[in-house]
């Protein structure tokens, strides 16, 4: 489906002077010539997570030229680290190193870590340059692409932070080796967003694939992210601060990040949430007669088949899941806007759903 | 010097589609007409400061319509406030409220306020508009012309923060009435500050106007905020993020900020460290030759006349300031880099100064 370079592609994601390519192949960590062209300056700083620092950190550092002056912070790993707490110890780290504004910070790990590094980056003396490092297939196939940035709230998902384009992203396949079953299944997720509102012949392909993907067959694996990533960079180029298309990026997320806040950051993985908000998604599409049993069942069964969830949290009732979707940064003044499908392939924003209806969907919709 | 249209004047700054109008005259903060058009949507927080609340607080949400959506902040009063956790404050306030990405923030105070409330907005899901009511001198002529936003952190000023441009600015010059005098010199120093770098008729005009300046004459502090934003507005649109001229609106404020951070923010007003530091700019700038003796001593006598230091703290010495002044956000990897004057009217950046000769300069300086 994409062209194949030995065992590396690159894609490009158009914005103009702020354009930068993505790197997807095995053994990338290593190669000095996909990080260096990409640093400000000398002054360098590595973030990482307690969990991915001892498998690649050193092996990260030791590809960068022995001039630089490098700098490591390790951070707690999980979703709910994901806090403005955290990014001012990158602030302080920076700082007490003394690193200027042609510094660059490079992020190694998944979507948090990227989320966390960007937001610095874009905030540190008003901006400097960072490089995405994604280990994660989730951060691989969405949050390094795109540059949203930001942190958690205790009141909303990602409300704070700001758009900011990394230099480059490299994409390691390699670091998938030793990603849980369960992250994995997490990552698909957003793989099958990408079919479900842009790309039926993907949903075909996924279908074919699922078990070669849950085997993190090389090839499939990086077809999967190359595909992922291309139709995402296609969205961002259209519309990189979102103001239209690129919103149809959140099928699931509405949901989802009501989910996750609710159930507190971390319990559901928000690859999980999201699998269950495209699935109730798709519910509501059918409900609303645009999709029919069968593309809603279909959708489901490929949900399913990548080991994600499809039912709502057994301990959540229709209010709670209003409560926190009524701060979607979707939301313009008093009214509920989602993403549904029209079609398979086919997605669209809409805020023509009354409120009771949602409501009455979300009552009768299947818990566990 | 400007064309006056009654009571009130308008500029524009010039920056494509993120232009936006600086109003400035009395009686501005009773004008629904200059604040209405700028909002976004329906939501309003209005964020000031335990000083200014009592004052202009009421008026200010007065003016705006009753079927707004309108909610009120109000932070504690002093640089030393100027940090994320106030920040946090706000963005807690805001989704608190529910407020969604279509609100709009007001920042009605000085500088600490309006560098606050702008970076608030920046961050807030991604970013929001903002509208800058400015009440002091100095932020009238300075901080919120210019999209600068942003926080101090305990290693150094502004070093947190975002280049985000608000809607429009509405200078009220009634609010200078309630101005302490030491603040109103405070705000004399960054005009005198646009005559050094890149006028020497408004440096003529200043000394033939510096006591009706210091009394508050309607028409001629009105004509000096009007000619100060002209120039900080010609500048920025020259440069919008700092890449080249827009540095030379850091004159003074090297020295300045290492005064300010070595004496706790508060202590001294930053205005009156920008007095000091422009004093020990033109003296450095007469050490090397580039300007006359004469010019040196017009320079720190125009800064005295409006009741400025020209002197350093008596309690830092040469590594103090060298210390501090490595952390400038001007700085390219080691090399420090200040703006001098080559000659009365025309500033430069300069990395050419030897740290031994700096070093040198600062322990000869008179102290107090």
């Amino acid at each position: 489906m994409t062209a194949v370079d030995g065992v590396q592609r690159t894609l490009q994601v158009a914005l103009g002077e702020r354009s930068y390519p993505i790197h997807i192949g095995t053994g990338l960590l290593g190669k000095a010539e996909l990080l260096t062209p990409y640093l400000a300056g000398q002054q360098v700083m590595v973030v990482t997570n307690e969990a991915i620092a001892p498998l690649y950190l050193d092996k990260l550092c030791a590809t960068l030229p022995d001039h630089l002056e490098v700098r490591t912070l390790v951070l707690p790993d999980g979703e709910q680290y994901k806090s403005i707490e955290q990014v001012s110890r990158i602030w302080d780290a920076l700082l007490e190193a003394g690193f200027n504004r042609r510094c660059t910070l490079v992020a190694l790990g998944g979507g948090v870590i990227g989320d966390m590094v960007g937001y610095a980056a874009a905030a540190y003396q008003r901006g400097v340059a960072f490089i995405q490092v994604p280990t994660t297939l989730l951060s691989q196939v969405d949050s390094s692409v795109g540059g949203k940035t930001g942190v958690n709230h205790p009141l909303g998902k990602n409300m704070i932070g700001a758009f900011w384009q990394p230099k480059a992203v490299l994409v390691d396949i390699d670091t998938l080796t030793t990603l849980p079953a369960r992250e994995l299944s997490a990552g698909l997720a957003e793989v099958i967003k990408y079919g479900l509102i842009r790309d039926t012949a993907f949903l075909d392909w996924l279908e074919v694939h699922m078990s070669a993907l849950l085997a993190v067959a090389p090839d499939v694996i990086a077809d999967a992210i190359a595909q992922s990533c291309q139709i995402k960079a296609d969205i961002v180029a259209e519309d990189e601060t979102e103001q239209g298309v690129r919103a149809l990026l959140n099928l699931g997320h509405t949901f989802g990040h009501a989910i996750e806040a609710h159930q507190g950051y971390g319990n559901w993985l928000h690859g999980e949430a999201v699998g269950a908000g495209m699935a109730m998604a798709a519910t509501l599409s059918q409900a609303l007669g645009w999709i029919s049993t069968a593309d809603q069942a279909r959708s489901l069964a490929l949900i399913e088949s990548a080991n994600l969830p499809t039912h709502a949290p057994a301990n959540m009732t229709s209010d709670d899941f209003l409560a926190r979707m009524r701060l979607d940064k979707k939301n313009i003044d008093a009214r509920l806007r989602l993403v549904l499908l029209e079609s398979l392939g086919n997605a669209c924003v809409s805020d023509a759903v009354p409120a009771s209806q949602l409501k009455n969907l979300i009552d009768c919709y299947p818990r566990r």
